[in-house]
């Protein structure tokens, strides 16, 4: 257990002239309880894990050994840790999908590629026997991916196709008389591409193809994309299996200790039984038959185990973040550099750029840590099959969708920011910044492109909408015309919230508009008002794609591309506001409350004010109201100035954790040394007359 | 000399459908060379360089081993190339200021990590002693800094002190009677840190400190910052010499090639001579004299060599945000994922979002390659001497710190978006932008962050500002009613900029008004008047800080520290584009200078749209107005997008600069592969019949 103190010892009072010094502060150890969640216990016990050397990323370690190192830390999980949580009880786990996901998203904070290493060995490779699976794979090969005696691959992206996985080229095609199925790669587009463990380590993979067979006597049919439990290696050798070859994907920019590599199979031949068949089999004849009749739904059901890994990102991008935030902030509250009007120089931290630069991500980074939890909540209820109904799944997958691109892409913003605000300490590998950046960098392209997640969150957004519709039994014509109305009507600023806003706009008074920014009612109008006004204005403008050819439905589609992705972000954002908002009610403490009111404002507001540019054009806030968001924003971050060390401490995260020699107080004690050694020379005599001096 | 083709061999046709195919094409060759600038020459031969695999970085080289190649990369460049031309004829050099800084820019397609450590060898170190020394120091010390006898390290920067210079610890006490300097670092904040060449292989340094003398029979003065040319290794056994020690900075985020180290000095005495006296001198018996009488002029014309440092990061930006798109256009216009309305799956550039990713930052390069290169010519300038006024440095200084700041960000903005837009495939060192990202990191905070950067051009925006007012001949009364009487007029919609386009407003034509968007005065006037405004806002907020105690002027200062720097970046991004509008005036080919017109509408009309918040607050666009910034953006992506493959094969580099498999052709062979694959099955009847297509 990690039971040291994150704050140097030396650590300074929180900087700033005696006025703003808070009377309340927040309630740290509370706070940092909070923000643990639901599985604080198993976070707990996983940052005890990343506290120990062994599972800490050593920067500069060249590719070949990061790897081995990897592998070993993955091997001593298992022996000694619990990692099996989200396997059945029956097979040695504990049944526990949310409390599992948690205690991995924690590892980030020792080696990212420890984290995804897992990920690939548990949360797909195993998890996909699991779950796509039946009795038979559970038996035979469950046993060997969770213990680790068969590393394996999650073999579904192709060089030709990421995104579009219904597309790939490979093939399995079942041959009835030799009941097996033959696992072809027919042109070099559909070699499978950077799979963890297939450089090196893997020794068995999981592999997607279109499944061809023949029902007798009828036709060759591919029935889409299926999954196959398929040896690559052999166990001893760990040579190639005949027909199997592959290539070292190489270098990457970061998550080095993964070895990423190219597959590609020769009329590789698996047993018929290899089909991972829960949601399709082939009968012994080459008969091929499902539970779930579409083609469509069965491919996104089996799509669907994914989600886990989409979760366990957004919940360790978070975690990143909040790490990252933690140095600056620290560093920042230490760090000096000019003097200010006073004789002494100025905290970083003092800087109005400085405060503007890091305080919105920390707001940022609890908004995303309630989010998440509230994700690992939902998560847990579908997996646990406690609410496992076709529509909560569908909102799961909503939902991770909706947060693992902001989250992932918040995390580089953070990152950058915070390595950024460190200068070039932040550059030196030794802090931590650069590195965690480098790791987290792929999160937003894998797993699902967070363009094209954000594209699934629109069209479920558009969905709905298109449903409330239908609610209304409007026809189509009916359709066009009611949305056109609340187009119209929202362009005309006569919804109720507008109407709220320009109430207050007729006021002119400045002072008390603040007040209603504000005011928790304010800001959840605003920014649900913009979500569902851009919904209802891209639905209104892809309408006449209903009666247009497929290539101009495309192209009217395209023309929308960027507003859908706009909207799905906007979304998102709004659910974290939510998922805060609602995290702040339970908030007991009154300083506590005081400060993280002022933190949850801080979110809303910079997000009202990074899109104000949307709220001026569609009539929501008045130029004299837009003012007032930057203006109460800025007010904002001198009453949280001297809480930044608190709201950073809070995340729970000790000096074992971080590893930043910037944020140990080093920086501190420099300073003080400085100080004492021109206070002895002023003190002997012995300090030379600064020239201007002499000559003044 | 580097021929071939960027093309791939199998270079597809711009896609799109037919209709979009430009009847007038660029002339690419021509845009080349108008890109190459005044010193295309020397570029191209530079380039050359750069084709060579010996002056390539290896991704995943481990760093000590990195070190060495980059160490064996100067010294090849000075034994075979032409890496002399800034010194002084008489010194074997070139006396060619912006050719040879031309030259050096172009060595970030190499390798980020060779083109710093020339630039610290020959652009810091070996520069300030011909800038700050006179003829002993030129004689003495000069060759063997220029032909590598001598790495040097450029000893300014301290752990406690990055931006602030003038605070630095370490100081150099004159001793009469010995004759000597004693170079003494107090405490530890003092060491001297991230120095280039100081791990390793340096054997001298460059060492700035507080000059401490007396005159015979005066007080010890401290005459504020020099600096000393210092021996600080033994050259054949590489030891320290007596009194001095050092660390290395160890693995940094990027630019691994460079050994920074850090190095501190115990009462180490070097000869009297070895003070680079050009800008102040100690006397053998002790007496100090200057050319410049003020302290602080004094210290801000020796800082002012390090101009050329930024001129050359503001050139590689630019060059390595070129190569980025580059690769990420190119595999954009092959690469293809999902089926669109047609048969085919669709290019990846033709979808509007991966449009609006990508096409504004090729805008972006065009503007910062041209207002580079009248940074490159303002600095030829000054530094020959041919316009070297104090009014010419001052602006000489004022751009690049303004131009500085906006290429890196604008870089690492780039870059990281062309990782992203190539997906996985991005994030494979192979394919070069990840290392190209964690290279150009540090520019944005090394050389004068960009934050203290932009405030300088901030100040001098005030200060133009106030010296105008001044030109008035008001007194302190006029002045603030003079600004109180602009900013109200500026809210009050009464500039002939706002009258122009509120009369427009009042037309109510969106055509019309897209017409004028386009049209160069008015984007001139909205970017201008945005700057004027902004300084004049801030200037008028600032005004009472004449009549405050320091303290409360300061935090004044800092309740406006977020405004003055937007204003700065503001200016910097106008003078972009009015480089980018003039280069375009010298334009003769209809066609290129019809597509250089929309790239250049893209690039002004983009920097409204990101402000469009700050134009619609101050009256400046309508709302309506405001949403058609946004919809001829989207018309101008659809138009430039068959040109999209031209405009980055204009930037001239070849296969060989951009060393990225992905932009090399292969996607588009491995589709060609796939296609001919089905094609084939198909045509042989084996091909296997959909599920849905039986069932359906």
């Amino acid at each position: 257990m990690t039971t040291t103190t994150a704050r140097p010892a030396a650590r300074p009072a929180p900087s700033g002239a005696a006025k703003d010094q808070p009377t309340d502060r927040v309630d740290v150890a509370a706070l940092e309880n909070l923000l643990l969640g639901q599985y604080a216990q198993l976070r707990r016990e996983a940052r005890a894990v990343t506290a120990d050397p062994d599972f800490q990323k050593i920067e500069g370690m060249p590719a070949a050994e990061h790897r081995e190192r990897v592998l070993h830390q993955l091997r001593r999980l298992e022996a000694e840790h619990d990692v099996l949580r989200s396997f059945p009880a029956r097979h040695g786990g504990a049944d526990d999908h949310g409390g599992s996901l948690a205690r991995f998203e924690e590892l980030v904070a020792g080696d990212p590629s420890l984290q995804i290493k897992a990920g690939v060995q548990w949360g797909l490779f195993a998890s996909a026997i699991l779950h796509l699976g039946t009795e038979y794979h559970h038996e035979t090969f469950l046993p060997g991916a969770m213990h680790l005696q068969v590393p394996g691959a999650f073999a579904m992206t192709e060089t030709g196709h990421g995104s579009d996985v219904a597309s790939i080229g490979t093939t399995a095609e079942y041959d009835a008389e030799a009941q097996e199925f033959v696992i072809h790669t027919p042109f070099r587009g559909a070699w499978k591409d950077y799979l963890g463990n297939a450089a090196q380590h893997g020794t068995a993979a999981v592999v997607f193809a279109q499944l061809v067979t023949a029902a007798p006597g009828g036709p060759k049919v591919n029935h889409g994309v299926h999954a196959f439990y398929t040896p690559i290696r052999d166990p001893q050798t760990h040579e190639f299996l005949p027909g199997i070859a592959g290539e070292d994907d190489g270098v990457k920019g970061g998550l080095n200790g993964i070895d990423n590599g190219r597959l590609h199979f020769d009329r590789v031949r698996v047993p018929r039984t290899n089909l991972l068949n829960r949601y399709g089999d082939v009968a012994p004849d080459g008969t091929y038959s499902s539970p779930i009749a579409s083609p469509g739904r069965r491919f996104f059901t089996m799509l669907g185990t994914l989600v886990q890994g989409r979760v366990s990102l957004d919940g360790a991008a978070v975690n990143a973040s909040k790490i990252a935030l933690a140095i600056a902030v620290t560093y920042g509250n230490q760090r000096r550099q000019f003097a200010g009007g006073g004789s002494d120089e100025v905290t970083l931290l003092d800087y109005g750029q400085h405060r503007r630069r890091l305080l919105p991500l920390v707001a940022e980074a609890y908004a995303a840590t309630f989010a998440h939890e509230e994700l690992l909540a939902a998560f847990d209820d579908v997996f646990s099959g406690r609410g496992d109904t076709p529509e909560a799944r569908e909102d799961l997958e909503t939902l991770a969708a909706a947060l693992k691109p902001t989250s992932t892409w918040g995390a580089l913003r953070t990152i950058q920011t915070a390595r950024e605000a460190c200068g070039g300490q932040g550059f030196l590998a030794e802090n931590r910044l650069t590195g965690l950046r480098a790791d987290l960098d792929v999160y937003v392209t894998f797993e699902g492109d967070n363009t094209v997640l954000y594209q699934l969150v629109a069209k479920r957004l558009l969905g709905d909408y298109a449903k409330s519709l239908t609610a209304l039994q409007s026809d189509r014509g009916d359709m066009a015309r009611f949305v056109a109305e609340r187009v119209a009507d929202a362009a005309l600023h006569r919804t109720p919230l507008v109407r709220a806003v320009q109430a207050l706009g007729d006021l002119g008074d400045a002072r008390r508009s603040v007040g209603r920014l504000r005011d928790e009612e304010t800001q959840r109008d605003l920014l649900t008002d913009r979500v569902e006004t851009m919904v209802a204005q891209v639905a209104q403008a892809l309408a006449p794609a209903r009666t247009m050819s497929p290539e101009k439905a495309a192209a009217l589609f395209d023309t929308h591309q960027h507003d859908l992705i706009e909207a799905a972000a906007a979304h998102a954002e709004r659910v974290q506001w939510e998922a805060f908002t609602r995290a702040l009610a339970g908030v007991e403490d009154p300083a506590t409350r005081q400060v993280l009111t002022w933190v949850r404002d801080l979110f809303g507001l910079s997000l009202v004010e990074r899109n104000l540019a949307w709220y001026l054009i569609n009539g929501r806030l008045s130029a004299g109201r837009a003012r007032t968001v930057t203006s109460y924003i800025d007010r904002l971050l001198v009453r949280l100035r001297p809480h930044a060390q608190d709201l950073v401490d809070a995340f729970g995260y000790r000096q074992e954790h971080l590893r930043a020699p910037i944020s140990s107080g080093a920086e501190h004690e420099r300073q003080e040394q400085a100080r004492a050694h021109y206070r002895a020379q002023r003190a002997s005599g012995a300090a030379p007359i600064p020239e201007k001096h002499v000559r003044g």
